[in-house]
């Protein structure tokens, strides 16, 4: 019983996403279906490569994951199921596995070509629903595509490492709930660059001379109560592996969060010098 | 082991969904419930006939739709729950049906009466939940009401013909994620009517020669790229079978989207004029 | 096969909540997994408890509920597990249970204690996940935690009785998403306090003399149709056993709901006089 997750722009309130549902469970009734996220904002590839790539060690091997995003299928793109660590990722070939094949070399990849298969009206999503429930019910790749060895990359999520190795250089590719702003600069390439030196982490007129472990380290418990600490700007890996700008417990919806606090937009600079 | 939807007005944020949720496995612990919409706006009807309207297809036989939106029981309507193409329909009759009701015929309503076995303080979830079991475990229809031949309509949802049958008028009857523009305009409707003659589709000061297979085709590869339609406006047939007036990979969240951009809202006439 | 259910401020656009439940799967894949909601105010403790409070009464015996709000694990709280009324709570130790507690007194408590067998960046979640897979599959709190007596209680959710037991004055609690206001006055206090005594509702300007058994009771049939009472203050008792001041069928999307049009804001007053 494998699990099948969705992540998509449909949003939530339209049907989209409970008909995608009604689909899956029409065709394997035993689905276990998990919905990472229907609110990726529209069309936004690099968006959707961060949630994937946040998400997928979270789900055991064998997870199926649909992913409906810029999905419709036209002469300059095509769909794609690829295995990649030992999960399955179903999508259009829009640059979105982007974030994963650039940290491990995928297993197998195919161009779906099931298509004349189906109804002549069927939609990108009865497309995926095919082959996910395929996949989830133990079929192999090579039935419903034809093997290719290249998809489409997006290297704008990368951070780049100056020449002299003394600085990284990354910016902005999310502002989550609670208004955090998550780089593209990952724990390891921090520990890789850094080799333990010091390092500043600078954006806008910000300079952070520590990451933290956690959002509580910020609080000396000796010399001021929590209350104190709320509000003040830090820095830390998040459980994604990335460098992320944060401000202690704010609120976004009320007195702002950091992102909006501290004026840091998505695709703004953030980099760590190293001293 | 049926599948129960629930689409409801009642938000994500209080715990409405969830209660509902913990009485249905409280029931029936082998439920596997599918959330069509939570979002409905408050109260309304014909967005919730239309959403259910759209969605129904995507489920197997057998399954029991929960519909909570405008459900009280008062003294000027009664808690109905109807066979309709082998699946079920649970809700208040305040014509949130019709748009099946106009398609097909029923095959059972019953007038729900069940509610003096029900504790006193019972909420109108609490009869669906009892109902939805009931009937998700094989229950008869006649167990739980007494069989009545008609329900309230909303006559409002259907799409005019010209005397002539030389146009089809319609309206804007839902806006979706994408800001795109679905209209009451079926393409039934406009096969039957327009028996291949030429058209032009007409709405404020647009006019579009084309209804388009699918969002893509307004490309032509060959003049120009991908990227020189996005914003340009379009009309299809949408997967539910309506005219839906889109604009191609626009986003309502930054630029706008068709509804926005073309000042075409909910109620706004759009008409199809044959030649 | 236990219900687990999820209680956050996570939102829904982030993977965060896809990520929990690929964890509770891949640990437990028998799981049954309830959202109640994700969409609480960041860190806002009092609004869990009353969400909490409101919800726990539609699960069945045995059910876990995880609560990641203000979740985080630092030196002035801790994370418990609480046994009460014959289902589990998992949460930091912040007040959150409190609304539980003054009503019932908990079977057991527990200061869990497992954090040192995770990995060393387990996050609060990775430790909630753990504890309640242990407890759905029948595992006794004492394996994951020391049992304690005391926890932290928020008293602010009390309404307060005069001397002379001629009123109750209590504050609004939580606006829903109809815009409803709801207080922190319950039925039952009402019933014991007012032994049957006439009464007045009374808000900023407003008074009211009934309290209605639901909504729809507002309407008089024989005067006024329905719609003329659309937008009409009103108080009742809402499904969670608490004074709720609302209007009938407004909507705070559009003309405004009752918390938007009679002014009546989160801490507000609101009391009940007994004549």
């Amino acid at each position: 019983m494998s699990i099948i997750t969705l992540t998509t722009d449909f949003g939530c309130k339209d049907h989209f996403v409970g008909a995608l549902k009604g689909k899956i469970y029409s065709e394997y009734p035993d689905a276990k279906i998990v919905d990472i996220s229907h609110e990726i904002d529209l069309f936004n590839v690099s968006e959707t490569s961060y949630i994937i790539g946040a998400s997928y060690s979270s789900f055991p091997k064998g997870t199926v994951h649909i992913i409906g995003v810029d999905s419709e299928l036209h002469q300059e793109t095509q769909h794609i199921a690829m295995q990649w660590n030992d999960q399955y990722f179903i999508c259009a070939d829009n640059g979105i596995l982007s974030m994963l094949t650039q940290k491990i070399i995928p297993q197998k990849i195919v161009s779906i070509n099931i298509h004349d298969r189906l109804a002549i009206n069927a939609t990108a999503m009865d497309v995926f629903v095919t082959v996910a429930c395929h996949i989830a019910r133990g079929g192999l790749l090579n039935v419903i595509g034809k093997e290719i060895t290249k998809i489409k990359e997006v290297t704008e999520l990368q951070a780049v490492v100056s020449q002299d190795s003394s600085s990284i250089k990354g910016y902005a590719i999310y502002i989550d709930h609670f208004g955090n702003v998550v780089t593209n600069i990952s724990r390891q390439l921090f520990t890789e660059i850094g080799k333990g030196r010091k390092y500043e982490v600078s954006f806008k007129n910000y300079k952070l001379k520590t990451i933290l472990p956690n959002y509580s380290s910020i609080i000396n418990f000796e010399q001021n109560s929590m209350k104190f600490y709320e509000g003040k700007e830090l820095a830390i890996f998040n459980e994604a592996g990335f460098l992320e700008i944060a401000m202690y417990r704010s609120n976004p919806n009320s007195v702002g969060g950091a992102s909006s606090l501290l004026g840091l937009k998505y695709r703004d600079f953030v980099s760590i010098n190293f001293i």
